[in-house]
């Protein structure tokens, strides 16, 4: 019913649409090597963290399937883990395909099943996400995101999208305003085309303008994803999530999590310890290869931020919805 | 020493430098009618509280040498006041301009007279708001303002920007985190080219990752310019300034505003009556022309937003500093 068309297995390669590229052109790329997976994370070509992490499997899968030997793929699945440091969902993909080196010789064919497995798995759990989150929604009611956690960002219908997506086929009507969410502009290019194509309105905003927006309108509540998620509720997501759980906080508007058990790093006990994307100035300086910003400047580019747990009033997962304090029901992720 | 040639008035004509062009042409435009001027206000070819008033003092001179009569005259000062809703600065120069309505014939002279005067008030101001806020400035620390409270926004030296560039004077060694400040990127394009003009490093960031920023790096303090100032304190400012003072209450950072006595409305009791301009939608959808976003969706840009009084630490000012509660202080600015 609704558009989820982020990456498939086509028997011996992927293909993913080029979400640079959006919402201009709809332009698919047809991925053959785990180099070529690898630059398609780290460029941002596929990004989300759960479409990451089912990226990161056919990357291995592809990997696999060019390997005679147990040592090649490893490195290859090294090379894949390198490719980004935030989002959790890498790091479960590839533990998950490194379970399999077991003989000496790689048998593709397992390698290939295990990545379909965990895409299959990832459709399953947003389907679960929107489910139990849409329980959230009011009909004819406002709600905010930021980045774009939709289908685009996963294997599936989206993390905190899929629930306005649950919410709609429930019959409620619904806007969502979004922050364009520099630098990459996943806000502006990515769920404003996506709430379009699945019939939901949106009202894009400047970054900035967020916490204005929940002062003056009547917004019912924030749903956002996730790259890693600590014991202890802690969550690293697109920068900017730190300053809108602030303002949500301020202006009381409930701040709801999104996230399927495959981001959450229940070895970290709190959000001091994830590792924050730095990357590239050019981000920030240029639009489309047109300056934005004095040449030769100093800029900082951090790619996400940590919302500490005491301002998030829910994290939506596929078995539920977890009420602080979210230590205490961390268990339940793990079942 | 520095760096502050926003608008000079040059006989029968004002010149002013495009802010639109900037940092990449250093374009000066001259503006020889008051619809012109009235259009330079407007679409931000000189933009900032302080400077829209100069502007608009010079604008009023033009219409004066252009006006036989008081009757069209008042029809053009009623213009350049519809220019933009929310700077107070803009009033308060018409309300000066218009007390010079006394005869039914126009003596241009005396028009020019009072915005030559109203322009070296507001260098004069400048420099004492630069030598109050300098107090505050530690050596080799780090500060963070937002948008452009510079030279360029003022008839002289800055707001905000005239405290960094008194510490600078003074021996300081300071660097400046600047946010971005969408959609019209004032922060990216004016304030690191004139910090850079000035000598003082600069750090571009996203406009989403302050609270990042004020949560990671040891920041000093935040320095931030005013467009309009109500009696208790509550102060319009750019759009994301309410967002960044929120993170400084958070993180434990001072925030200062500064402004000159000219920025202050003290006929609103608070800030909910402060006019917010909504700006075009294409300014968040397309950059240089090109699309930053899908065709035909909502848009809502809200050009400012106002900062409770709570999350104000003092408000620089030319006669001094003000600490909360800011209401019992506001007789100051009335002498």
């Amino acid at each position: 019913m609704i558009w989820a068309d982020t990456i498939k297995w086509c028997g011996d390669y992927a293909k993913l649409i080029d979400q640079r590229k959006l919402p201009h052109e709809e332009v698919y790329i047809d991925v053959r090597t785990a180099e070529d997976m690898y630059e398609a994370i780290k460029n941002m070509a596929i990004r989300g963290a759960p479409a990451i992490g089912v990226a990161a499997g056919y990357g291995i899968a592809l990997a696999a399937l060019n390997s005679k030997h147990k040592k090649s793929l490893k490195k290859k699945m090294d090379l894949i883990e390198s490719a980004r440091p935030t989002a959790h969902n890498l790091f479960y993909a590839v533990k998950r395909m490194r379970k399999l080196l077991k003989c000496e010789k790689v048998d593709a064919s397992v390698f290939v099943e295990e990545a379909l497995k965990i895409h299959e798995e990832d459709k399953r759990l947003t389907e679960l996400l929107g489910e139990n989150g849409s329980k959230l929604i009011k009909d004819n009611s406002l709600y905010m995101t930021i980045c774009n956690a939709g289908a685009l960002a996963t294997g599936g219908i989206g993390t905190a999208l899929a629930v306005f997506y649950k919410a709609k086929e429930e019959g409620k009507e619904i806007s969502v305003f979004v922050p364009e969410t520099r630098p990459i502009l996943q806000g502006a290019r990515l769920t404003t085309w996506e709430l379009k194509k699945n019939g939901i309105k949106s009202i894009l905003i400047v970054d900035s303008a967020v916490s204005h927006i929940l002062k003056t309108e009547n917004i019912n509540g924030i749903f956002t994803g996730a790259d890693r998620i600590a014991r202890n509720g802690d969550t690293a997501n697109k920068i900017g999530t730190y300053s809108l759980s602030l303002s949500a906080k301020e202006n009381g508007v409930p701040f709801y999590v999104v996230a399927p058990s495959t981001t959450f790093d229940l070895a970290l006990k709190d959000g001091k310890d994830i590792p924050i994307e730095e990357r590239a100035k050019e981000e920030v300086t240029e639009f489309m290869g047109l300056p934005m910003a004095p040449m030769n400047i100093d800029v900082k580019n951090p790619a996400f931020d940590v919302t500490p747990h005491k301002l998030i009033s829910g994290i939506v997962t596929e078995k539920g919805i977890l009420y602080p304090p979210f230590e205490e029901k961390m268990s339940v992720i793990q079942c």
